[in-house]
Formats: structure tokens, sequence, C-alpha cells
């Protein structure tokens, strides 16, 4: 495709530093325009020079993107499947002037103004484990059950309605649909009720949009202990039912 | 010049808004490439029509421009000329990590680590009224001699020095210039008097690099009380000496 992306800089350095074409493997792997602030990744070496630091990877990266740092571990950590959780947040201005300009390129503007009750009310339905489907980009194959940890909407020093979301892990475009399920109720074009109503139908609605990707950001990762490493692989591997 | 500019997207939008052709007067005229969270301008109008807001203001500029609030005043008013003081702030990052990506463009990079304690005890020297010629670009009739109310340097929440700086008024590149003067100090590569001996020297020094723009932001414009408008003009707009 020829699109560049952060893995693609990413391999780009880190094969040259280590003297190796090297594969990222990310825990998140984010849709086209989201932001990380908290992704981690891991990649086999055969070799690790001496000189090879986040210092070093950082002067050879350009600068939208950083390392904050890196480390040597063992063959039981998978950045991605030892994963238990992943946490975003996504971040909404309803104020009638509309976002700083300094930070527009986080903030969604929205024009109506965000009853943050009301969406943490409509959020309690969706806690727990359930099929995202109605929230996902469907795929053959591919589980669309998930446990979602937390869900819930602030507001930050900037005013902004920011939407913090954890979960075991999310299926394509959930988080983006997630916001665009619980914004009409925020405005009170919908009832609390809602959210719940369209993930417990179980398909599709075409009334929850997708919103835009630049507001979100992965904040942060969260592993097992060492010693739940490998055993946290093999589960993550198998796919889900509920059962 | 054709050249796209904040006050040219305020008064086309401001004059299409109030039906007439306006001009607007801003307190401190940014160099290019500065940002401004705290500016304050005012314009005459023969007329103000009802609808006219920072709702409606706001909703007609493009997303890199805002306007917080709208007031009328009265003639003894003037935005450039009854000010006491402008704030700005300079934000530079000396981790060896690099900036954050996401605030890149609010902060300048810097290899060096810097001694913010060096920087301030340097920073007494300039703090008065002087002839800041040495840091200014020098224009013919012009006053370069102004009052510097504060100069700090600080870490924000993210480990950046921070550099604040009031004056009465600034001349051209002044701020980006006592950047570029105090950053050798914080490096350790002059000592702590070298500023203060550049302001005395009263020339340009070629060793003093005025810094780049983009991480400069005029914060807050200060003003007298409403009662003490009308004489502040009238002291401001006449050249002053030192005597």
């Amino acid at each position: 495709m020829g699109l560049r992306t952060v893995q693609g800089e990413m391999q780009r350095v880190l094969g040259h530093l280590f003297g190796q074409s090297v594969e990222l493997q990310c825990a998140g792997r984010t849709d086209a325009g989201v932001h990380a602030r908290g992704q981690v990744a891991h990649l086999d070496v055969t070799a690790w020079p001496d000189d090879v630091d986040a210092g070093r990877v950082n002067r050879a990266l350009p600068d939208d993107v950083r390392v904050t740092s890196i480390e040597r571990t063992t063959m039981d950590f998978d950045a991605r499947f030892c994963a238990i959780w992943r946490r975003y947040t996504y971040r909404v201005n309803d104020d009638p002037r509309g976002p700083d300009p300094l930070q527009r390129h986080l903030v969604l503007p929205h024009h109506k103004a965000l009853d943050i009750d009301a969406m943490n009310e409509a959020a309690t339905a969706l806690l727990g484990e359930h099929d995202f489907a109605p929230f996902c980009k469907q795929r053959a194959f591919a589980s669309t059950i998930r446990t979602l940890q937390r869900l819930d909407w602030t507001r930050d020093d900037d005013g902004a309605a920011v939407m913090t979301v954890q979960a075991d892990a999310f299926c394509h475009s959930m988080v983006r649909a997630l916001v665009g399920v619980m914004l009409p109720v925020g405005e009170g074009r919908r009832p609390v009720e809602w959210p719940g109503k369209v993930l417990s139908r179980g398909e599709k609605d075409s009334a929850v949009t997708v919103m835009p990707a630049f507001p979100l950001v992965l904040e942060e990762v969260g592993y097992p202990p060492q010693d739940e490493w490998a055993a946290r692989q093999r589960d993550t591997r198998s796919v889900r039912t509920l059962d």
C-alpha cells in the first residue's frame, strides 16, 4: 500500500539498529488515525548490540513517533497475547466555543451539550462479558465477545467530555462505535436504555455512528505478573465463545 | 502578500457578521508561527446586530481560530495601547526521549539537559527597565526600552522546561532572543552572568540565537481599571526614552 505507519517507521529504525529484519507485534493494532500514548510492542532478535537503547532509537525516528522505554524480556512475553486489558480515552468538546485550536487534533468538536450523568447511567448496561458484534466490524471466524471492565465519562480541565473505556480487548472500530451509541444519550435524543438495547439486540444498528478516529488514544496496556505470561498467551490464542 | 493570518480570518468573519468592513487591533502582534491563547483585540463598528456573539463568530471561523468572548466597550479602550503587560510562555523539552509526539507542535526539542536553577539565576539581571536593543530586531525610530516584570523557568507536568516572561510590551523577536540567551546558560556552555552582560553591552551579539516561533504562546494580556484606560493610551502612544 505504501501507507506510512508507526509500525513501519519502527521496523525501519529497529531493523537498522539491530542489523536484521524485524517484525513488530503490537498490543493494540489501532485503526488508522488513532493515537497511542501507551502502546506496547515486542520483537524477536537474534542479537542485541550494546548501543541499542531508547535514546538511540528516538534519535533515528521521525518526531511524530517516540519510544518511552525498551527492555529485554523472555520468549514467554507477547505484547498482544499476554495483555489482559487495554485502556482508551476519547475526547469530545461540547463547549459552543469549540475546542482549543492548539488541541483540536485530539478533541472532537460537538455542537450539542452533553449530559455526562446520562451517559454514565447508560454505560452500566454495557459492562461485563457480552457479544459486542453490534459495535464491531464483523470478520469471518473472529469472535466479537469481549469483557468491558470500565466505561465512564468525566470532564477534563478544559471542560471536554472524556470517555475512558477498558476491556480485555477490542474489536475493530468498537471504541468509536461505543462513543457513537453514547453521544445521542448525552444529547437527550435517545433514552439511557438505548445502548443496552442495541447490545442485547445482537445486530448492527444503522443509527449507531462510528465516530472519527483522531480523538481516540490508546492510553495503557495491562499485563499479568511474569509467571502468568505463558498461560495467558495460551488462553488468548484460543477463540472464545459465550457458553 | 496573500498569507493566511489570524487577523485576516477574524476580519473576514467579523466583517461579514457586522455587515461592514472592520479592522482588528491586537494587543500583541505576534511574529509568524507564534500561538496566542490569550490574545485581546478590539474593533470599531457603527452598529452591532443582535445576533453577533462568540458562538456565532466561532461557527463561521475555521477550526484553528477561536474567540473565547466578545464584549462591547467604550472608545477609551484600545487593545494595544491600553495594555499594561503581556505574558508569554516558551516550552523546551530536554528529555533525551524527545517531546510527546501529540504535543510536539508546541514544544522545542532540545538535545542537552537544562539547569533550570542556573537559568533562573541568570534571569534576574534582565528584570526591570532596560534598553532591550540586543534582543530586538531594530526598527528606525522605534524605542526598544521595555520593563521586564517577570522572567523565570519551571518544569511542567510533562517535565518540559517552561519559560514565563512578562513585560509592559515586547519588541519583535525579543522573547525568542531571550530564550536564545538563556539556553546556553542552562546547558552550562555560558556562565550565568552572560545574559546580563549581553544586555548591558547594548548591542546585538551574534552568539544569541533567535529561537523558533512555534513553542511560543501569548498567554495573557493585562489592562488597568477602566477609569485609567484613556490615560494609559496617551502614555503608551508617546515614545519612551531612558532619562
